[in-house]
């Protein structure tokens, strides 16, 4: 059906403006996660990770090709788990740092999130900057990095911050301003 | 911040095209569903519901405000039960059949949804059509909207045709064609 195909000519529907398709999508799915994870081949023994994520059933998959087409960046994977209906879910993922500095990351400040999921873009970004500075390599700046992944997402406490490296740091980082 | 305000004059920022934005979050958050229930007052004692409803937690509020706005009808409601991390859930909810035939859904065939989420849509605009004919009133029509129920959502079995009323009429409905 030709009047069904949103990118059809077609004079009853209006061609979408996909920036804000993707800020609504990402307000309603998006994820922007940091976890600071045990690795031996790293400097301090622990690494940032970084992912801009959005998730769905398979049968969406179109939608996260669109995602990936419009941010001409990232990878579309298969996530281990299903979803409450058995379903397999898909994820569109974007890990590498250059890709989220210069594409994921300036897309977000020009197309705000409408929702509180932009805190944890702020978060993310803040991050990000961070790392640009090198800061994730060193004590103070992987502690402090470990602080604001326990206000993302409204996840618990860092691994990070439990174990045993950290508690030997003298400072507690403070809050994102 | 006057530059975190999507709305404030800011060129650094797109102002939001909301009917996009809109489509966006609907694709990821949004829900519409038809409930066939019991309800002896009814003429065939069941009743068939219809609502479309985008839920969050109540930090995202200001997002669902902003669709009780655009939509200029439905409520923002507290859900009953919190989601797993204990957070109040918010809904924007509109079920009144007027509503939903002259506001959301014509906004839904302008702007469509480019997830798998427009099938549903497209059964629940079938069930609002089918009910602006009386079909809901007469048992076949009901059956067919409790057939095409089954569909949406990735739902189980009708309540109403597990019932022995239902098992009673005679023909099993087409699924929509």
């Amino acid at each position: 059906m030709s009047s069904d195909n949103p990118f059809g000519a077609d004079n009853q529907q209006e061609r979408p403006d996909i920036e804000w398709w993707i800020v609504g999508f990402t307000d309603g799915e998006g994820c922007f996660s940091i976890s600071v994870v045990r690795n031996m081949t790293c400097r301090l023994g622990w690494q940032v990770q970084h992912e801009f994520a959005v998730t769905q059933a398979a049968p969406s998959r179109p939608a996260l090709e669109l995602l990936a087409e419009f941010f001409q960046c990232g990878a579309i994977i298969e996530n281990r788990r299903r979803d409450n209906h058995r379903e397999t879910l898909m994820r569109f993922s974007v890990k590498r740092r250059k890709d989220l500095l210069e594409t994921v990351i300036p897309f977000f400040e020009c197309h705000p999130l409408l929702t509180a999921k932009r805190e944890d873009f702020m978060r993310f970004r803040h991050v990000l900057q961070m790392m640009q500075h090198g800061l994730h390599l060193q004590n103070e700046g992987l502690h402090a990095i470990a602080g604001i992944t326990e206000q993302m997402n409204r996840r618990g406490r860092s691994r990070y911050l439990e174990s045993s490296e950290a508690i030997r740091q003298p400072s507690r980082p403070r809050p994102l301003g």
